[in-house]
């Protein structure tokens, strides 16, 4: 229970670039490897479509986005890699969030608001031209996160309020429906490098200024020429302070080569020396990577089995959660061994419940209601503290019996029971949930 | 193709009364046997939990909304009878709908706009206490609706702007990405019978005045006793104009019972007597229903597979009309037989294809741009009128090979060919997407 889970989207909207790679390709990788870390990583192709109508962009940009990570050395057997749009149980995750999320909380998300802005300052209605999707998006983004129980989300500063507003929704479920989330966190990395594009501004799409990752040597040739440079002469000395050269460089190089570069620029190096240095030196980095990426873009079928693979494992965590979190919220099954005729069900089989723990609800004579667990052997397990309603007692019960993690969150109602550990605790939680499955 | 599809939701919060016995449930089991209907009944369970936080109160609900319309003679062999919660397609297609519909179309809608209406002439913030599932649940509907190509949906005049918002989002949707959905209708039924409830006013769960459905007749008799009436005594003539009593009578009655009671209502019967004849009325309609309601609540395991069975013929629409919905939007298989590497896959294997008709797309002589469908045997099937551009000619040929029903929809740009009716071109259009499906 020491590992830290982390989660990241990457949306399917464009072609990487060498910005894309040192701010947050490469140093995901890196992170991935950490140990006592559980990684996920998504093509958020849901998340797509609030911002592009073009299919055929979207299907591309998933298969390169995804070939890039790859290639990149992100490791599907390690890591949990998946295709939003693959996973059902978040677009309806995003409807349980949705009921019980105030509308003010979008309100209020800085992207929404930004977009009224710019509509009132050019004399429009703040919502003109604003989709649903836009407005939304931050409960589809908790959706991804809640659901896989991340605990950490490494974001940009821009984003945090989307985690806070995440933390916000499971808030309100744990309180309405009982502890099934858990509230994740903003991971800032506040070291995190930006590079400059082609014209010395952070390297962004929206600037028409990037230089895409996989690009071959010649077009990186092309595009590492149209780098701006001031028009200092060979022989007199450069800065490299704001040399966007230099910085896209020192990304690529160590701190010795990184050194000699310095140097050459005091000395005076030409313009077109110093690109020559640059391109081979980004080449060589990029150069095995990109044989990698051109056999996985040749043979998209196996990214595609590597991606339902992916959902495969995802799932294997989000079906049950999403069932405990149907059951909590009254989407439940009419049958008997189920809700509303549990009573019923458990006359008409008694026998398989005799070597299995169970929970015992009572009153005391101090007029609260309490509960117990009580192993198969009739040892106690677990004693709560008294509660005003026997509603309570029995909803912490249920909490118990879908969620061991309850057992933490209810600590503060339970009291240590000598000779028992948490882990034998765990255990009889566990049998007997199996033991509801299997019914 | 001469059937209407007809779709009703029936929101899983409450029990059935009277009221909705005959308002509703009544007329929609009569028009589910009418030839030429084919209808979709829906437990609106995620809708319920808009307003509902009560997980037993759901199920509980759900159990008894589905044995009240099955009680009522509702046949789930011959409509599609489902619970919504049971179909992962209806939130994801609420995701696709969302990105494509604009904001202030939500904005304008009633309950959202009453909800804040309230909020400020009470001087506080209009969305204050506004849940996003109050204001996002037009998409929900809209969703409902859309997925199975309901062409009529009956409602009340208050819920005709949700047909008109399904309408919109099917428009914009069809506008960016081909035409998939059905725009459907609103079936308003201007002769709908409301019922008066025990103080008069129409009987509503909100005025806390109703008679539930299957009442025992002991209960029946009581809430009937407390219907309200004037004070006049036996022997005095009383009004049937305005008589609760009376307009719940006539709901149950035959022309002629109900002439016999307004004869006696001019004699001056005593209200006692009167309500003695109601009881007997209700009960002699309900008891046979009672007997039934009754069996099925005590088994609602068979509830639960009546439902799950009405899911998978749902499903069996709802699963490929979604499948079909996301490859338009761009969330596809990344393997080559879909989407970007076609052209390399047809290559890859040509000779399945010999045996099947065939879309041709060519340029003519006058610059436009056309496109027409040939047998295998080389018979023209289809001939296109001129677009201005090859890709709207592309777009129609995907429309077509995604939906026969685009036949219709683009019949305006389709020339006649002699010879060729519609069944032989939607039959050769079913070979062509089963051929695509077996890839």
């Amino acid at each position: 229970m020491s590992t830290t889970r982390f989660l990241t989207g990457i949306t399917t909207t464009g072609v990487p670039h060498l910005g894309n790679f040192v701010g947050s390709i490469r140093p995901s990788v890196a992170a991935s490897l950490r140990p006592g870390v559980q990684s996920f990583y998504f093509l958020a192709d849901y998340h797509a479509l609030i911002k592009c109508e073009d299919p055929a962009r979207i299907q591309r940009s998933t298969l390169e986005i995804a070939a890039s990570w790859l290639a990149a050395g992100l490791d599907p057997e390690r890591v949990t890699f998946y295709r939003q749009s693959d996973i059902p149980e978040i677009p309806e995750l995003t409807w349980l969030l949705t009921c019980v999320t105030g509308k003010g909380l979008l309100n209020r998300a800085h992207a929404y608001k930004a977009a009224g802005d710019r509509n009132t300052a050019a004399g429009r209605e703040a919502d003109d031209g604003v989709t649903a999707g836009l407005f939304m998006y931050p409960l589809l983004m908790g959706a991804d996160i809640l659901l896989f129980k991340a605990h950490q989300v490494p974001v940009g500063r821009d984003q945090v309020q989307h985690i806070e507003m995440a933390r916000a929704m499971a808030t309100s479920f744990n309180h309405l429906y009982g502890a099934h989330f858990v509230l994740p966190e903003a991971a800032v990395d506040a070291h995190v490098a930006t590079l400059p594009g082609l014209d010395g501004r952070k390297m962004s799409k929206s600037y028409d200024n990037t230089i895409p990752l996989f690009s071959s040597r010649a077009q990186l040739q092309k595009l590492i020429a149209a780098i701006r440079t001031d028009s200092r002469p060979p022989g007199e000395p450069k800065d490299t302070e704001g040399s966007a050269l230099f910085e896209i460089y020192r990304a690529f190089a160590g701190p010795e080569e990184t050194g000699a570069l310095r140097r050459q620029y005091a000395e005076g190096i030409a313009w077109g020396d110093a690109k020559q240095q640059l391109l081979d030196r980004v080449d060589q980095a990029i150069a095995p990577m990109r044989a990698q990426y051109q056999a996985l873009i040749d043979r998209p079928e196996r990214i595609e089995q590597t991606l339902l693979a992916g959902a495969e494992r995802a799932r294997a965590l989000a079906t049950p959660f999403l069932r405990e979190l149907r059951r909590s919220v009254g989407l439940r099954s009419l049958a008997p061994s189920t809700g509303a005729s549990v009573a019923k069900a458990e006359k008409a089989q008694k026998a398989p419940k005799a070597a299995l723990p169970a929970f015992k609800q009572y009153r005391e004579a101090d007029g609260r209601f309490y509960f117990k667990l009580v192993a198969a052997d009739g040892r106690l397990l677990l004693q709560s503290t008294g509660f005003d309603a026997p509603r309570e007692a029995g909803q912490a019960i249920r909490q118990l019996q879908q969620d061991a993690a309850a057992l933490q969150a209810l600590a503060p109602r339970l009291v240590p029971v000598d000779g028992v550990d948490r882990a034998e605790v765990a255990t009889a939680l566990q049998d007997l949930a199996d033991a509801a499955m299997a019914e």
